[in-house]
């Protein structure tokens, strides 16, 4: 059974769907609901059966899977009544507005029997299949630390994104992207979140954050979002007790660094540095230190769609499970309380 | 009255004052005194008079001040015993064990009306010296983050440093310096410390950590220090609402980047990275960014005895004042604190 998609939103994401889905085998996009009448008209000149009505897209029998990709704040509601409708659900991230919304979407679809899942798509970014995949092989040894960035020059942020009351702001928007992958790749429960959100340029959301993960195995992962950062620090940092790995940009460049077996030859003398004397810190040759390449991945993102297809065929497991949404999202709710208390939050 | 210094500890640090406490007019090294026999046998062959016991060296009518350059766990002793002696006191850092420990000495420095300080030599370092003077010039507008960072490649921690109950480990014997440096550089208060330490390689003490302080005004500082990082991440990332600063290394390399009025011109585009659209993180052309270098300054740590010297001769005030020492240490027990409780530490 191909997947017949119906999009309910037809605007930047709505289209870049359409676009990119009809890519896969067995996947057929094939109507397009949206509130804005000029939408629905882009949709039809597109070739897509253009709907002004919810109820008409959902009694639209051809349509077996919705994909939702609205503003936030309407996810929910949208999510339920496609459900209802016996719709298979993808929706774009983040799900909700909060873990109770969630809750009801999920109620919804298992007691629909369909399938429902969220566009988790940075999952197959480049970047981040070179971190787990030498993180996953050991690599660098016993990971203690893991700092996973994006910094951005641009300032400012468009439309309902920059609007409180339609989830917009950074944690939601890019944090449930940075922390799914940081729970996808690492298997330990987290223990604790400590974040704080800032509104440097844009004062109705957060335009910058830091949220620090405790993990049960005292592993700590700092993720950390900007919009105003000139000058970026790498994408990826992390260390590990057997070396260090650092990817620099979503293109994945990047290197590991280790000891080689030199390094037990050259015990650190005193140093002076522009300040003082330090042992501690006082340069390795470069010899003692080898450069790896980071892993090869083969990471297509476009295998979102084609796993939905092969679950809903019942031929595949699903990738984005519910369960991890809620993982997910419960980060993000102790992310806004540290903030909003001034406290680590336990989980 | 020129400084006639007796040094306590005659070991790396101890040697590396009497080196470089003579280049400054009006001081001079005339005594040490050392537990070890050899250390003093060294002493006197570099000139001094070397004293195996504490009393004698104490009663030498010569010294009027004396630097004390042991590990951690008997400062305050030595420095209380050296105030109760009518000597000045100069301790290396961190001053002591706990917060009653300071106030032990500052009690016994102010009942002898003695000069007490710490040689709290990163003050001077010309990294910090660049950035503070581009954060106080408003270079980059207002400061929302701060991250400091000591990044080394060596893995060990050598002698008593890494010993805990000498007081070793990073967060004391670097993360005073980074600590300070923030406090030196930012006048706001402290209200909320959260911590992290690791013991990734060095199993007694701790030989990586992260600390956040949150100030009244907001901004939020980052200190980390690791020991086993073998690509370092740059030393200092400043981000201001009018642009970002960068410092790679201890020497000031780096630059402050902001935007130009070309920038109104080019509004964000949608662009595709590996995993999906974003026009938040859109790159801005090059040519709209501004590229500037980073302040001169002029700083020699040597200062710090010519400090001392003024302050005792009446000329000066103090540089390293106990009460700034008593806060920078506030921010460290509350780190040790935060760490151990797994929570946000208010102040």
């Amino acid at each position: 059974m191909p997947i017949k998609l119906g999009i309910i939103g037809y605007g930047g994401m709505g289209m870049w769907h359409h676009k990119n889905a009809q890519k896969v085998g067995g996947v057929d996009v094939v109507a397009a609901f949206d509130i804005d009448a000029y939408q629905v008209n882009v949709a039809k000149e597109a070739g897509l059966k253009g709907y002004h009505s919810l109820d008409e897209f959902l009694k639209d029998e051809e349509i077996n899977t919705v994909l939702i990709a609205t503003p936030n704040d309407v996810h929910k509601d949208l999510a339920v009544a496609s459900a209802n409708a016996g719709k298979n659900v993808i929706v774009e991230k983040p799900v909700a507005m909060s873990m109770k919304e969630i809750d009801e979407i999920i109620e919804a679809a298992e007691k629909n029997n369909v399938v429902f899942t969220v566009h988790q798509n940075r999952r197959w970014d480049k970047d981040f299949n070179k971190v787990k995949k030498a993180v996953e092989l050991g690599m660098i040894g016993d990971v203690y630390t893991i700092e996973s960035r994006v910094h951005g020059a641009g300032g400012l942020i468009y439309g309902w994104r920059n609007k409180k009351e339609c989830g917009g702001g950074m944690l939601l928007d890019w944090g449930v992207h940075l922390i799914d992958q940081i729970l996808y790749m690492i298997p330990n429960k987290v223990v604790r979140v400590y974040a704080e959100l800032f509104s440097v340029l844009n004062k109705d959301v957060d335009d910058y954050f830091k949220l620090l993960m405790k993990f049960d195995n005292g592993l700590s992962a700092q993720i950390e979002v900007g919009t105003f950062c000139l000058k970026p620090l790498p994408r990826w940092f992390v260390g590990g007790n057997k070396g260090t790995l650092v990817v620099d940009d979503f293109e994945g460049h990047g290197e590991i660094v280790k000891l080689n077996k030199l390094a037990d030859k050259f015990d650190a003398e005193i140093v002076e540095t522009t300040a003082g004397p330090t042992r501690t810190f006082a340069p390795r040759p470069e010899e003692v230190k080898d450069h790896f390449e980071l892993p090869d991945v083969n990471s297509e993102w476009i295998e979102f769609y084609a796993n939905v297809r092969d679950t809903i065929e019942g031929k595949a497991e699903l990738i984005v499970k519910p369960d991890e949404v809620k993982k997910v999202y419960s980060i993000i709710e102790a992310a806004f309380k540290s903030n909003q208390l001034g406290k680590a939050v336990e989980l």
